[in-house]
């Protein structure tokens, strides 16, 4: 498996918008065994994102789904930048899809 | 919802020890909506845990319960200490368990 950590900065007052297009775009991807959208608790314009995929090849893939594209499009002029990133191999626990 | 992203280091060689009881350790906690224990790929003693909880309540709740209090007791002396430590909102995504 491969797993990403990942913090996302909006401009101010953008966070509701960002994530709801997050929420919007990210369901269905092949290969995605968990993809969680959080808000930081302490930061109001940061977002964590955390994954596990079958492999970093389905990670990869899932960068040129249409839907993914767009999201990215809709949700790239609401970002001020990019936080803390963490490359992970998760192992088991609670929670994972299984793969298709 | 709510949601930690943890990382703990272990003393040298004990990674895949520690994580064999938290595996063991984290099944079936009431109110835990997802629980994924994974390696750090750049460090060869770090362990990532990202959990998402129906609430902090039942976080806490988790930590009282015999079967994580054993892990804690067994996994404690093989941890070095912990690393970064984030607090979170989880509000969707994929792979989120039904609530109990």
């Amino acid at each position: 498996m491969y797993g990403l950590i990942g913090k996302i900065k909006t401009h101010p007052g953008q966070r509701q918008t960002l994530i709801a297009i997050l929420l919007e775009g990210t369901g269905g991807m092949p290969g995605c065994l968990s993809y969680v959208i959080a808000e930081d608790a302490s930061d109001p314009e940061a977002i964590w994102i955390t994954e596990v995929w079958e492999s970093q090849a389905s990670h990869q893939a899932s960068l040129g789904l249409p839907a993914v594209q767009e999201a990215i499009g809709r949700g790239r002029p609401l970002m001020a930048g990019f936080g803390e990133r963490f490359e992970t191999r998760p192992v088991g626990g609670q929670g994972l899809l299984a793969s298709e």
